[in-house]
């Protein structure tokens, strides 16, 4: 894994990812004692940057293997932008998804083109259900994280932000990124290690679900003792991936972790201030910018990653907050 | 009034206007029944496009002018405008509101270094306001839209839709803008009419203040009946400028008018597909392409001029829309 797969994902993903701008607000430089620069990734393709590590995977399939198609796991985010990635390349695409997931999701799976096959939570084995379904068609398993070329589709966000970084004349900062797995935060680590040294990635999570922290702290893979019980759900994972873990473990400062109340003002905020649209998980970074505990300098980069919200959380937010 | 205005301007605003994204989504493509193609200038520094034309202008005063410093009339999206390009400049910069204005909307003009004086609007005559202030500190007046600089300055967003425009292999449509004065919408037809005479400009309005889509029909200035009753109040003008009708007069279409829950449904899909927020001014011409009543072919690309909406506006859209 290394910054030339990075570059070559870039070249599949031009003209198919979008260049998301860098934001800022004078009201937020306030607000966080120093400068703010969002990367605002909940405006990519699908609402997040899974996006990039679903078209960077699709797109690098053998013809044969394309046409087959491919399968994923997920309720969420990765299963938007790998449904739309295999869409864009007229291949077969699965998505297995638990039956209670919020039926917006499944719909929205559906309308972008995918087959969604659901199963039971507490009676059926997702995995078994998996192996069956591209055992049998032959489909290749896009995994969400711990996968070289969806790493490397991520880490095309960090591409861009050493070169928007440059053009606002940022070298030295800390990079904020919101850590579920950690494909988006490995692969802007390498990506930054690569083109602008001067940035340093920091995982941002859910306070109690701070197992990329705590690995990082620690220099092994911790667990998260719960799965649920933060509103952000898009970044509440087991633990951080074989992979995904050495590389943050090589390039990364210590992990940052904030409260859900600090990520639905965050998020009221940047309706505000930057006129985005964020949702729950996609706002720990900027929580943590904003709080600016443990972050020196005069600026700070953070990665909105995606802006799926529920719309009854996001008026909650609203309605505290903004 | 010529596209090398605009061409000077855009080199004057190098560096410092975003070039604000192109989005698009399958969801809003299904609704309007072609390609929908939105030029997200609610992410543009302040919120609106109106930082174009207020950094147009004033970057291309004399300095001795530049270091009097300017003065605006304006309660809303101009006055943020304005406020920033001045501060940009190291220009002092006075903005004229009515004491009624939201007191956000003072705040944050304050907030942006702007001297702010408030004005009675029954008993207080704003223009002589103005003149004093003006005359007493040699201070220049940046008009909303009647303003060669300021139309050249709105017109940077045609240049950007053209070049976008190409990227996504759009060279016929109609290009929707919401529509008050006429400053962007002049503008951008100015620049589209030069770089990309396959796009047609269409003025978008709300219904019953179509001052314009009225008179681009009569061939000359018509006016509106009335300056409130709309939730569209960014672009509730009086009739169109003299330069910008002449220019539209020209170069657009039939002007198009929508109704307020239309806006406020384009403002809750905005928010669902494309994860911006933009208010109900901004979302006219969103609105019109969603409708698609009296549009033909296979794409069509609208401007989201503006995202400083109310909160409680927002909440109501949501529950009612998305």
């Amino acid at each position: 894994m290394n910054i030339d797969m990075i570059r070559a994902a870039e070249v599949r993903l031009t003209g198919q990812a979008r260049r998301t701008p860098l934001l800022n607000s004078p009201a937020l430089d306030e607000i966080a004692g120093r400068r703010v620069w969002v990367k605002a990734e909940c405006l990519q393709r699908t609402g997040s940057f899974k996006f990039r590590g679903g078209w960077s995977a699709v797109s690098a399939l053998p013809p044969e293997a394309r046409a087959r198609g491919v399968v994923a796991y997920s309720s969420g985010n990765h299963a938007q932008g790998v449904a739309l990635a295999a869409r864009g390349h007229g291949a077969p695409c699965v998505i297995i998804m638990p039956r209670d997931a919020p039926a917006v999701k499944i719909a929205n799976t559906r309308a972008l083109g995918a087959e969604v096959i659901l199963y039971d939570r507490a009676t059926e084995d997702r995995d078994q259900i998996g192996a069956q379904v591209s055992a049998g068609r032959g489909l290749t398993l896009i995994r969400p994280f711990d996968e070289p070329l969806v790493i490397a589709g991520q880490g095309t966000t960090g591409l861009e932000i050493a070169a928007q970084a440059a053009e606002a004349g940022v070298s030295e900062a800390d990079v904020l990124v919101p850590c579920g797995g950690g494909g988006l935060s490995s692969g802007i680590a390498l990506a930054l290690g690569a083109e602008a040294p001067g940035l340093r990635v920091r995982t941002a999570e859910p306070q109690g679900f701070d197992d990329v922290a705590r690995s990082l702290a620690s220099g092994m893979i911790e667990r998260n003792a719960a799965l649920t019980g933060s509103i952000c759900d898009a970044i509440l994972t087991q633990q951080p991936g074989t992979l995904t873990f050495q590389i943050l473990h090589r390039l990364c400062g210590p992990g940052l972790a904030v409260s859900d109340e600090a990520c639905l003002r965050a998020l009221a905020l940047a309706f505000s201030h930057l006129r985005i649209v964020i949702e729950p998980g996609g706002a720990v970074a900027l929580a943590a910018a904003l709080a600016g505990e443990g972050i020196a300098g005069e600026d700070v980069i953070v990665v909105a990653s995606g802006g799926n919200v529920d719309r009854d959380m996001f008026i909650d937010a609203l309605k505290r907050f903004a």
